[in-house]
């Protein structure tokens, strides 16, 4: 695989289930990433040292999900220009709404683009992710156009017992 | 002003209020943008039509903010391939947890990032554009740095009464 | 069956388990209807298409039913003024509040009436369309008169166990 | 004015102030109405009254709003098949997400068409109405038509302080 | 067994499991009760010839538990001065929180007695009747003082594991 | 006044304006009554002396007020078996809703029953006890009745703008 | 075992699956503690009891956990100054965050020190604890030190499938 | 004032409204302390700075207010065993519930003891390390008594209008 131009964090090998659905997205896409465990809360420096480094390795993109009081998100996007996309995973008690408060209520001057809680966040924050970098690159935007339309196909497909 | 790269959209004028804050940061940074009210609802013929033409008139990013069953990030979405920042303008009865809710959860395939909200979230919008912008434009990548460490300093000159 | 004069329309094939209660309920009281798959975020044009030529097809009323960001039945009434009764599809994590709140908190112009989250949701929209359909239909009054005259009886047959 | 067609009922006269939006809508329209207090709470069996004999007197929808524990809409639609629409009016201490639960929550086999907290939903209430009339009347089809259409014009003309 | 002085009602006969809990217990503190599936919604005459003779029948008390949009307490406290005692059952989609405030959030003037979402609050709204009906029955207040005590005996009796 | 038969407890001078409604409920139902400041964090000695002689002292029934983490009415029930009537004050950050849940959601074995968030609340407590206490007084069963009739005399004589 | 030095409470023993988490913790950390089932509500006068002697039985914390209506932690602060640590057990129906508002809006003058809902909340309650503890003893300390370390260690070993 | 052994933090001075209520209640009972802006998002290197030379320094208990995303109190306590007492301070639309779930839903391994939204955690939070101090400090535990004995004869004095 080429040089990683995406970043996929997370807090918890239990969250790559929900994870996953950003890396299988990006790998479909052909966008080359690295994929990490990296606690916010268990290896802050870690964290830190990821985020320094992220734009001097090549990293165009950071794609960060976690769960209850969700900071990995927000502190990466503290520590880096690099933009951070927040995929709120669903939590055991209250389904993910901490998560995503956690992570969308960012103050004025740290932003993280927020998607929605579980598997459909971490595949649409990688589309978001896309979309950007197709914005300089022609063959990508051609493929998400693609992908886009292969989408309207599918859904035209879809039949419903007993209708036609 | 240059041909805007960015687009600044909401349902009504009343929504200025929260959008300016995108406009203001884009125009610090010198990003041209132009700003339009177009109504998911009242006007959702001209929404598609922006959408449908927004990539060809050379719009890179499009921020849209919307209150309460807010559709407008949502539709453009689904109709351009054109990155969608949405910003979930405060409602009357909910304060904008409505909002918030009709943005973030969009469905696998059509992704919308979405930010903090009000002020807060309309000001990040456009700081994250201006982050996706700046992994193709050094000297965007610089001003952005230099933003942040000018934030940095502000906060760090923050007094507490009768604190030195 | 005779032309259809309601329209129930779902975003992905995985609503009709929800939406099927308003089939049945329709097919129940010999209201023809059609059911589609039409998704608000992947089939936008077919979306318009549709709503934009509803009325002329004699369509008299669409039953929308959608999960999350849905954002199905308001864009429907904001092309057509058939009118729309929208059905809050219940979603993996918030349990439904998302899609009511998507739903029901359409803006001041643009009118979608909402029913409950789920089955009772999906069989009342399609009984409020049989009511509303009655004020001009006197046979079909008559008939939405014996069914609720059934479903009283059916009620006051319940038995608690151990009590008569 | 002409023998009403719509009845506009609301629990209390403090939710005049809601439900007004309702009336001038319906006037905007000609669609003759009344307007009454009438408190499920306190006036239950004048609630009874006014449901049972709806139908006789040429009512062919009901407009009913309340706040808090909102009985109203839903004790209606228990009474008469006459199509009930329900407005939340936003209560002092939970913002009328109380009134929504309780409007919006209906069971299986008693209808109640739900529309936004407060002024919004009042107003979308009688439009929705209007929608429901017109599909049986040519006429007042085309004044829908002509509102809507000069709604968009109207948000078409809105301006933005420093944008043309 | 002796004529009844309360009165145990439900919507439907799914609440019994959760409104047995307040029969078992009246049975425990042998106080006669009748138990009945009384639907606000598809049985509104019922409720009200209930509520109108329940007092003149010698009914003391009248627990009421209901789901979703939960009328049922609300609207026999408006029929009677009866005290209502009401029970939010759990509801499929929001978990009871429909319930509850559809039931507590009652305007002034009419008091419905709320006690906790599902098998807790069924058991307590017939604790408190009983706590009432103990006021001017000290056979009945010795009972449960006798009950509160074996409860406070059986809470200290528990163990934990390895823990004497 | 005569020996007080109703305690009305607060936790702080500060609910006074919410728990007036319920003294001045009792007053005008001539139930006497005696109102304090027990604050069940501050004074849980003084609570739990006011529940274990309130019974002997002639108190048949406690109304108590509490707002935020709200603890006085399930305490008092926790030491009583006289009949608690908890109202949520509404709390400054979350309006009630925790005062609500903190009061409602008592386990199973010790009840409280409860009310509207606020004024509403509190006065319908009073309304509850007197209907509760009417069970037994006939003279009193007259007033609530007078009361409940003289209230929808005056629902009924509610006027709208412009209608009559 | 050494003598206690924290109680571990809670109000019933089906919390001891989530109690236990904060019983191993300190077990972990050689820590000596006891738990108890003391009911707020079933035993309210052993709980007075409890907390009248822990100080002087060299109680240095006390952990309570308690679900629902949550009262245990509130009024243990209210009858001592040992500090509490309280942890919001998950509740059947809303999941806990009623235990959680009605640990953690405590009044002005009385803390609780409260955590996350569940397991993790009562291991925190524990480590936290620790925490304190330590401030005075430097090999108590190193052992907190060590398991931080050790903990980082091991989320950084976390590996995921297909990524080295 | 002597040698600080408290650190108060907090994201902006704005908070300091909020904030100065634990500054106070340190300086009533004597406890001396630093109080500082450390922005966890413009700040993040001197908040880790902070974090890991506080133990050195001398300080033995951390008070951190944040509002919003809160993430201040959490990656406080991921950089250092000192304890961290987190105050949710009030948010501007979500009126501190993104604050509150942001800060107590800490994954398991890093406590966070948080306080009640606003200025009542604020107080509480410096109460809180002040019995964790006064457990080996036995004069400052003699001035808690104190206070807690003060606090409830204030209590004890409140009057209501018209009652003694």
């Amino acid at each position: 695989m080429s040089k990683p131009i995406v970043g996929i964090l997370m807090g918890s090998n239990s969250d790559w289930d929900t994870m996953q659905n950003a890396a299988q997205t990006l790998t479909e896409f052909g966008v080359a990433f690295e994929a990490k465990v990296i606690s916010a809360h268990r290896m802050p420096d870690d964290m830190f040292a990821y985020a320094e480094t992220a734009a001097e390795r090549g990293i165009k993109a950071i794609i960060a999900g976690a769960g209850g009081a969700a900071h990995l998100p927000g502190m990466l996007a503290a520590k880096t220009i690099v933009p951070i996309f927040g995929v709120p995973v669903a939590s055991k008690h209250l389904s993910g709404e901490d998560s995503l408060l956690s992570i969308v209520q960012m103050p004025k001057g740290i932003p993280v683009a927020t998607f929605a809680i579980g598997d459909a966040g971490a595949a649409n924050a990688a589309l978001h992710v896309i979309a950007n970098l197709a914005v300089n690159d022609p063959a990508l935007a051609k493929k998400l156009e693609a992908f886009r339309g292969a989408q309207t196909e599918k859904a035209r497909a879809m039949n419903l017992p007993g209708h036609s």
